[in-house]
């Protein structure tokens, strides 16, 4: 992973290349058979397609196969998707899944306008509404029916800065406290700033391959045993229920199956919380809380480092960052480092099993996979 | 397939849901499992991203994995090489592979501009150079190096017209001499209009399962023996030699070697054809002519439809149409069609085995499918 910074100037080669090459260094592979690059919006901010081969051009890695794979803010989670299909299709033994992507060195509304390509953007982009402001709404809506106040809410982030701080390759070292969320800036009411995850580049990467061979690279695989994507309706107003991702619940079920393991396995949990009210709705549509229940855990100290369900361990998107089509990959990469023990001081005690969840558009995209010690 | 239109006025979730609907419907299936969406400009052009759940929603099968894949104007011919890894994985039974693309509606500047994302925008596409511009230096250096004219090469868009003529859904319904050609207009010197696939608007789709579940719902299946995908540095002047593509040959030859056949084993051909030199060396890159031989095969009329090799027999890139991220999958249903005898006018006689290429930036990525009778 690279660090998640803004304005770093950085390409998003420089980025991809970066990540990509500390990843096959540490797996310790002598080549890889494809590559799959996970990214949202290179068309739209860097007018650049092609990072398949672009990529494959920056690495060196002559003539292998590679091409983008975008599932809008989950683009990462889908990469990792495909990657896992290419490997177990047996056409792919070695496999890098890279993503990447450069938000800062633009105007907010040109990063705001590019973040409504996940939403049916002829339909409702063009009354306005922004991204945020779809967020808000949910966030409305669960806060009213379930009674909850935004101090509540404003756990998760909290949680997540205080993570952070152990990160070195946070975007945020800053502890934020409950009273700094509700009283910063107005966003998109009644998220504010700290409810936010920001604006950031980065690039993420992971080598895949059989567990066979996995276990003569390393003496700590990490197995994934299920990568499950679902889909909702694209558009926030298609959907009975606002206050719950059912594409959420239709991946984790896909994925506990797979994997034949269920919540009271998991050890250690990245969620998606571009906003906070994500982080707290991912807890509950993932099967660890009940409806209207997530803030309480989190308030509760159950989602913290030496809680019961370590949660964004490295800062979450809202403080290590969400550079959004890279996020997926940081998140399983953040997962695969604490079950083999190399997350550093963000480490969490005896994490055997853990789940990453990344979320594109409004719900719309979700990936989750779930990851086991494989030694 | 779409039928290929300028200024139909049609959205990209028109054009996709009417290829997708045809493909299930005549692939008899009663669900698909995941759908792969081939597109390269939607991010530039219509400022769209997150075209698997888009696609999703607009086709109604609620909830399945989707995502987009890219690999510039081979978009298509990558979509489908995931899509058979997803039926390989073992993951996904029934896979939807549709790849759409929109072109017309916009100025030639900005759809020029979106063609470059699939070089390297920032180093080269920031000299001026166009996409037309790079393919004319390719060209230019291979009718010097083989002493060729352009007559000759013109040979190609003449035959393309010819078999377009027979194919309702094609662009192009005109057709042209070697006269025409090269007394066309002038785009980059020496390629004339004439020389040039269009700008089209247009989808197709593919439903892939296993030969098992394909030989329950037809009589005529179409078995897909090798999916390749191969890169070569992404910019022109990272190689060593223009005349050839290395990608093309590297992905035709695992391809052959994947299928176990060779160039004798072919009976009908798609290659890319996206300007008419391009024709002429994707035969002799895929094994079909020596260097230098391409042109002298179509003066033959040795790729005519009642040629030993009949190729780009619904009209190609050039005269069926050419909406760039589309164009792969156009080009296997296509082949499809023709190894199920169900061809219409442009039918070949006796094809047991097909070949499609498709082509992404200068032969940058390249795609090979082989399909094969399944019956």
């Amino acid at each position: 992973m690279t660090p998640v910074t803004s304005g770093s100037g950085k390409s998003l080669t420089d980025l991809f290349v970066e990540a990509a090459t500390q990843a096959i260094e540490d797996a310790g592979v002598d080549r890889i058979d494809s590559m799959y690059v996970g990214n949202m919006m290179s068309g739209f901010l860097q007018n650049q397609e092609h990072l398949g081969a672009l990529m494959v051009t920056a690495m060196g890695e002559e003539g292998i196969p590679a091409c983008k794979v975008e599932g809008a803010c989950a683009s990462g989670g889908v990469a990792a998707n495909a990657g896992v299909k290419a490997v177990l299709s047996g056409l792919e033994g070695v496999v890098l899944v890279g993503a990447v992507e450069k938000m800062s060195g633009y105007t907010t509304p040109q990063v705001t306008s590019g973040l409504m390509m996940a939403e049916d953007k002829a339909r409702v982009g063009a009354t306005g509404v922004t991204f945020v402001g779809l967020n808000a709404m949910i966030a409305r809506e669960y806060m009213q029916r379930y009674n909850i106040p935004h101090e509540a809410l404003a756990e998760f982030p909290v949680m997540c800065h205080t993570n952070a701080l152990d990160n070195p390759k946070a975007q945020f070292h800053k502890k934020i406290s409950v009273e700094d969320v509700v009283h910063s800036p107005l966003v998109a009411d009644p998220l504010r700033l700290y409810d936010c995850s920001g604006i950031g580049d980065g690039a993420a990467a992971l080598v895949l391959t059989s567990l066979e061979k996995a276990r003569k690279l390393t003496d700590s695989p990490v197995l994934i045993s299920a990568s499950a994507v679902a889909t909702d309706r694209i558009s926030l107003y298609q959907r009975p229920d606002i206050t719950t991702f059912e594409a959420s619940r239709k991946a984790a079920t896909a994925a506990y199956e797979r994997a034949g393991l269920g919540t009271d396995d998991v050890d250690v949990l990245e969620v998606h919380d571009a906003f906070s009210v994500l982080g707290i709705m991912a807890l509950e549509d993932l099967g660890f809380a009940p409806k209207g229940a997530g803030s309480r855990m989190v308030k509760d100290g159950e989602c913290a480092r030496d809680g019961r369900i370590p949660t964004n361990t490295f800062g979450g998107l809202k403080a290590r960052g969400h550079p959004v089509g890279a996020s997926g990959v940081y998140q399983i990469a953040e997962v695969a480092l604490q079950l083999s023990n190399e997350a550093g001081k963000c480490q969490v005690p005896n994490a055997d099993v853990g789940l990453a969840q990344s979320v594109g558009g409004i719900g719309t995209t979700v990936t989750v996979h779930i990851l086991k010690r494989g030694d």
